[in-house]
C-alpha cells in the first residue's frame, strides 16, 4: 500500500475536547470486530462482489485492452452516457489520470480520444454535445445495470437515431458498447438485437460500487490507462482492509472515527483534496457515502434516519470559501483531506521581474500549496475541528486504485457499524414512480392523481 | 422581478412536522422588522457598498463595455486570476451564461474568446493551462481587492515573467488587466508602476459581494454579456428585497425560514439547480453562505458558533448520488431547487427507432428534466423534508442578474438575524500565518515554531 493515512487530528489530543477519547476505540472494540467480522464474511457474496473485483483474470482484461484500445485509436470523441454509480466512477478516476485541459489538446498531444461523460439530461447539455463531437468519428459507451435507466435510455435514442441517419445501421452498430447485465432489460434486449458489443455488470456488483467493473474499466481501457496496475492497487488495499487489527486497518479506522463522530452530532463530512485532478473524487465519495449510510431503517427496522452528508471541496480553492465555516462554524463536521506529495509537474515562481512579494519568490507552486495545506489542517486542528489526511505519494492508476478501494472499504465498514443496508437504495422509488406519472407511463395514474392532488397556498409563493 | 419563489414546502402544511409553524412568522415578526432594518439602514456604507453595485452610472460601464470589448476582439484567450470572491462569481455567471463547452467552439461559432477561470495553485494546472493557451493571443485579468493574495500574485508572478520574456515588456503590459483597490496594496502598486489597465474594486464591497462590480464585470464586458441587463435585474431584485413585507421580499423570507430551520437542528443548505449552466452558481452560493454566517462570535462577542454548512448538487444527476440522502437521512437539512421553465435549446426523444421505452418517445428532454424536478421535489415533500424552489423562466442576463442579488441580500437577512458580522472572515487568519511561516517570510519566526512543534502519534498513522 502507497497510501498513508494521519488520524491524530480526529483524537482529542490534538483537538481537544470536540476529538474522540482514545479508550473508545478498545471499549468499542467488540462492535468494531462485529463490523468488520460482517464485511469480510461477505466478500464475494451478495452485493459485495465488488470486494473481487482487483482479482479480474488476465485473459478478461486483456480482451478488454485489445477491444477498447482499438476503440480508442479511431475514436476521436469517446462519450459516456450514464447517471450516478456509472458517470461519477469513471470521471472522477479519468479526471485524475488525464490532463487537466485533455478535452482541448491536439490529438497528438492527448494520445486518446476526447472524453464526455455526460450524466444528465439538460437538452442544453445534449445539444452543446453534439455541437462539439463529429459524430463521424465518435463512439459511445451506453451504461446502465439494470438497462432501465431513463436518463440513459433517452441519451441513447437520441443518439442511436442521429448514428444510423448519418452512418447506416451497420456502422452505427459499431459505435456503441453496452454495459449492463446481459440477459436482462431493456438495454441489454436492445444490444442482443441490433448486435452491440456488450460488457457485463456482475450481478452482485452495485451502481456506486462499480468503478473497478467494466462500468469504469472499459473507459479506462479506451483512454489508455494502465488498469492492470489500477487493480493492483485495489488488491493492495483489500488486503490491508482485511487486517483484524484496526491500527493497520485505514479504512477500518476511518469509519469508526466518522461513525463516532456522528454520534457526536457531526453530521457533515467534507472530502477536501489538495489537487485539482482529484476534484471529482469528491463527487465519487459524495454519491458512495451518502447513498450506502443515508438510511431510514437499520437491519431491525427501526426507524433511525442515519447518514451524513458529505461535502465537497477542493484546496486551496475553498480555503477562500468554505475554511473561515470550518473553523469557527459548529462543530458538527470532519475534514478529510487529501495531500499529494509529488505533483506531475513543477511550476517555479521566478525570481527576478517585478519587484514584490520577495517571500514568494524562487519557490514553487508545488510548495505553496503544500505549506497551505499543512496551514490549513494546523488552522483546524487549532480550533478545535477534528480532520484527518490521506497521503498520496503520487496521482497514478495504482494509487488511485488503492483510494477508490479505499472509499470502498470504508463506506462497507461504516455501514455495518451503522447496523443498516448499505447496498440498497429505496429512498429514489418515490421520485421515480412521480416521474413515470408525468410522462404518462401506462399503470402509474393513481400516482398522477396523488402528484396533482398536492396543493399550494398562494401566500408562500413570491 | 421575473425570478418566482415557491415556499409551500417549507411549512408544516406540506412537510408535517420538520416543517415551520406559519405562527412563527408572526410571532417573530419584531425580530425580523429589526433584521430588515438593519440591512435597509446599511445600503451603501460600510461593507454593504454592494447594495449600490445595480445603480452605476452609464458613463462608467460604457467606458468598461468600450475597453472589454476590444479586448474581447483580440483575445484569442481571456485568463482570470483571482480565488474566492474573485474567482467565483466570475465562475458562476459566466457559466450560466455561455455555451455549456465554449472552450471547444471554433472560434466563428463563440464570438468571444475562450475563458479560462483560475483559482488555484496547482501546479499542474498551471502548466496544464500554458498548454492549451497561445501567450502570444492570451489576456489576463489578475483580480485582488487586497492586492495582496498570495496565491493570485503567484499566478501573476509567473505569467507576467513568461509575457514579458516572449512579447517584449511594452506588448506584455497590454494583456494585462488589474482589478484591485486603487490606491493600496501591492498589487496595485506593480500595477502603478508597470502602467496596467487597472480597474477599482470599490472599498465596502468584499469578495464574495463583489461579482457586479468590475470583479465580474470587467470578464463580463469581455465575453460581450449584456452587462447592462445584468444590472437592471440586480436593480429589481433590490427593489424586492426593499419590500418591508416578508410575503412580498423572497430573499427576506427565505433568510428567515433557514435561520428558523437552523435553530431546528437544519445545519446544512443544499442548492440543487436542474440546469447545467447554473451548476457552478451552488459554488457561488456556497461561498456566500458559508463564509458570511459561519461565524464563532455574534455582535456581542457571544461564542456562537453559528452558520450552516452549503452542499452543492445538480438536478437531475446527483438524483441518482444525493437523494436518497435527502428522503431517508437525518432531518437535518433545506434543499433549494432552482427550477428552469425554458431552456435555450430543445432536445427531442425520437419517435421511431429501436422497440423499447414507449413511454419516453415523442417526449423532449425538457420535459423529463423538469418532470423528474417536479418530482424530486414531490418526494421530498412526502418524505416530511423541508425544500422550496427558485423558478427561473430563462437563464440569461437579466436572471441571472436577479438571481445573484438574491443569495446576496438572503445572506446579508440572514446574518442580521444571527446577530453577526456577515462581512469579515477572521477564521482564515491562522493559516495564512502558517503559510507564510512555511514559506519562510520575516517575521514569521514565532509561528513557524508553533507549526513545528505539533507532535503527532505513530499509531495513528497507518
Amino acid at each position: 500500500m502507497e497510501l498513508k493515512f494521519d488520524f491524530n487530528n480526529m483524537m482529542q489530543s490534538q483537538v481537544g475536547v470536540h476529538g474522540i477519547d482514545p479508550a473508545f476505540i478498545d471499549r468499542d472494540a467488540p462492535l468494531i470486530r462485529k463490523a468488520y467480522q460482517k464485511v469480510m464474511d461477505n466478500r464475494g457474496k451478495g452485493w459485495q462482489e465488488w470486494c473481487d473485483l482487483p482479482y479480474a483474470s488476465d485473459e478478461y482484461l486483456d480482451e478488454m485492452i485489445s477491444y477498447c484500445g482499438e476503440v480508442g485509436k479511431k475514436a476521436e470523441s469517446f462519450v459516456v452516457f450514464g447517471i450516478g454509480g456509472s458517470a461519477l466512477g469513471p470521471l472522477a478516476v479519468a479526471s485524475s489520470l488525464l490532463h487537466l485541459h485533455h478535452n482541448e489538446l491536439p490529438r497528438d498531444k492527448r494520445n486518446a480520444p476526447k472524453l464526455y461523460v455526460e450524466d444528465n439530461v439538460d437538452p442544453e447539455r445534449m445539444n452543446a454535445l453534439l455541437d462539439v463531437i463529429d459524430l463521424k468519428t465518435a463512439y459511445f459507451n451506453v451504461i446502465t445495470k439494470s438497462g432501465e435507466t431513463s436518463e440513459t435510455l433517452t441519451q441513447f435514442l437520441i443518439i442511436y437515431d442521429k448514428l444510423t441517419k448519418l452512418l447506416g445501421k451497420e456502422e452505427a452498430v459499431k459505435r456503441i458498447i453496452v454495459t449492463t447485465t446481459v440477459g436482462k432489460g431493456t438495454l441489454y434486449n436492445i444490444a442482443a438485437k441490433e448486435g452491440f458489443k456488450v460488457y457485463d455488470v456482475q450481478k452482485g456488483v452495485g451502481g456506486r460500487f462499480s468503478v473497478l467493473c467494466p462500468v469504469g474499466l472499459v473507459t479506462f481501457a479506451v483512454m489508455g490507462f494502465d488498469i492492470k496496475a489500477m487493480l493492483k492497487g485495489a488488491a493492495e488495499m483489500a488486503e490491508q482492509s482485511a487486517c483484524a487489527d484496526i491500527y493497520r486497518n485505514p479504512a477500518l479506522m476511518s469509519a469508526y472515527l466518522k461513525w463516532i463522530s456522528m454520534k457526536q452530532g457531526k453530521n457533515v463530512s467534507v472530502l477536501m483534496p489538495y489537487a485539482d485532478s482529484l476534484k471529482y473524487m469528491a463527487d465519487f465519495y459524495c454519491q458512495i457515502w451518502a447513498e450506502s449510510l443515508g438510511k431510514e431503517v437499520d437491519d431491525e427496522g427501526n426507524v433511525i434516519n442515519a447518514g451524513q452528508t458529505p461535502a465537497k471541496a477542493l484546496g486551496v480553492t475553498d480555503q477562500h470559501s468554505q475554511v473561515q465555516l470550518y473553523t469557527e462554524g459548529p462543530f458538527d463536521k470532519v475534514v478529510t483531506f487529501i495531500a499529494v506529495d509529488e505533483y506531475r509537474s513543477v511550476a517555479t515562481i521566478p525570481e527576478g521581474g517585478v519587484d514584490a512579494c520577495d517571500f514568494l519568490k524562487g519557490h514553487t507552486m508545488n510548495e505553496l500549496i503544500n505549506a497551505e495545506r499543512k496551514a490549513t489542517e494546523f488552522a483546524l486542528k487549532k480550533a478545535g475541528r477534528s480532520n484527518f489526511t490521506i497521503y498520496m505519494p503520487a496521482v497514478n492508476e495504482k494509487t488511485v486504485g488503492e483510494l477508490i478501494m479505499y472509499f470502498m472499504y470504508d463506506t462497507a465498514f461504516a455501514g455495518a457499524l451503522l447496523h443498516i443496508d448499505t447496498y440498497n437504495q429505496p429512498g429514489v422509488e418515490e421520485g421515480k414512480k412521480a416521474t413515470f406519472a408525468m410522462l404518462g407511463r401506462a399503470g402509474y395514474e393513481a400516482k398522477l392523481k396523488e402528484v396533482n392532488a398536492v396543493k399550494k397556498e398562494s401566500k408562500y409563493i413570491i
